[in-house]
């Protein structure tokens, strides 16, 4: 039965790492003493070791200790027998070729069935849909694949961003990236702004957070859905 | 010989499409009756006929016809036997597919050395580089490689925004997508901003426009580069 927490991002303007899930994840990983941490995104380049020292940081605030899946000799091993599952942000492309590289995709799905809590945040959210096609994320590594989790039976795009009516900036915004996804995909997307995450417990997907979260599906125009409201259907 | 512009852009903030390109393409274009339009990144998911459309509306000012690639039985004949090519705008990676679908690069990089007047813009710019790699645009189709045509010996950033000050969004920057490229990448990557555009003459690669640009190299700080720079040696 799973049990996933899939945050659009890890830090919140003017806080400091992960501090507003700390509460909540005191409870979601209540049964687990030590975090499998999963590294590879490495946001701005950090280092596995470095990366895995700052997860540890924030975790010790809740009497969690954290150890990088990168130290193992037996990285699938090591998913399977984790007590709990933590994927940080930075380059999805990264993140992915990585999980790839070393073969942890069922190693992934097995664990998140038989229930070991799950953390995700921004690039380890984006993991949890069924592609990665909708990160904001630079290609900057080719991935054999964008095919991700499918932990969510949707894809994620965290971070959401609104249009800005000030701008001057011709680039396109998020929803009209949204949008040129769904010229070529079916895959309903769900625009997870920074504050909001999704509560996966066994089938039931819950929108979480003070937010409402845009979604997108092909042909329609977006809506905003409420906190609190069950996307298990989508 | 080449003969090319690339243009971060083919809009500015209250203008309309291509207007401030028009007077220097009259002369890039002066012995060019019809140009050859590539249409295949579809921005916003406008089909092939539309966006020619639109094309053919801005070149008629200048009293040029304009030809969608997508209606040639042989696009590679038509790359080959075309007086002028423009490829515009859109996804990236959905351009990048469709010239791996038809098998044009050869044809468009022999185009290119016979001194065929190249113009592109954003994504048709991308392509210039040696890879697509430090594109903004979501990755919303899986293309077979991210390599592009190596026209200019480095990487573009089109649509280069500086970083916002005053923004509480927790995404990277576009400095740090550049940054964490160069961890992975050797590459110089050329931030472009709106407005400026590349000038190409044989090997000859001139910063044109008002601003200046942003260059990255690995492992340096990045610095600003004045418009009329000499980019041949990057």
């Amino acid at each position: 039965m799973k049990k996933m927490i899939i945050a659009s991002t890890s830090t919140l303007h003017g806080g400091t790492y992960l501090e507003y899930l700390l509460p909540m994840l005191e409870h979601h990983f209540s049964n687990a003493k030590t975090i499998v941490f999963i590294p590879f995104a490495r946001p701005g380049g950090i280092s596995h070791d470095e990366y895995t020292a700052k997860v540890s940081d924030a975790f010790a605030k809740i009497g969690k200790s954290v150890v990088g899946l990168h130290t193992f000799a037996d990285p699938k091993q090591a998913v399977m027998e984790a007590e709990g599952i933590f994927t940080g942000g930075g380059n999805t492309f990264q993140l992915v070729s990585q999980l790839y590289a070393l073969d942890l995709w069922d190693s992934l799905r097995a664990a998140l069935e038989k229930g070991t809590p799950y953390l995700g945040c921004s690039a380890g959210s984006n993991i949890t849909g069924v592609s990665m096609q909708t990160t904001n994320d630079m290609p900057i590594v080719y991935p054999p694949s964008f095919q991700t989790l499918g932990a969510i039976p949707f894809n994620l795009n965290p971070h959401y961003l609104d249009p800005d009516a000030n701008s001057t900036h011709m680039g396109e915004t998020r929803e009209t990236r949204i949008k040129e996804f769904h010229v070529y995909n079916r895959l309903p997307v769900l625009g997870l702004r920074e504050g909001s995450w999704l509560e996966v417990h066994g089938g039931t997907i819950t929108l979480r957070g003070a937010l409402t979260a845009r979604l997108f599906l092909q042909g329609q125009e977006p809506v905003e859905l409420e906190s609190g409201t069950n996307l298990s259907d989508l």
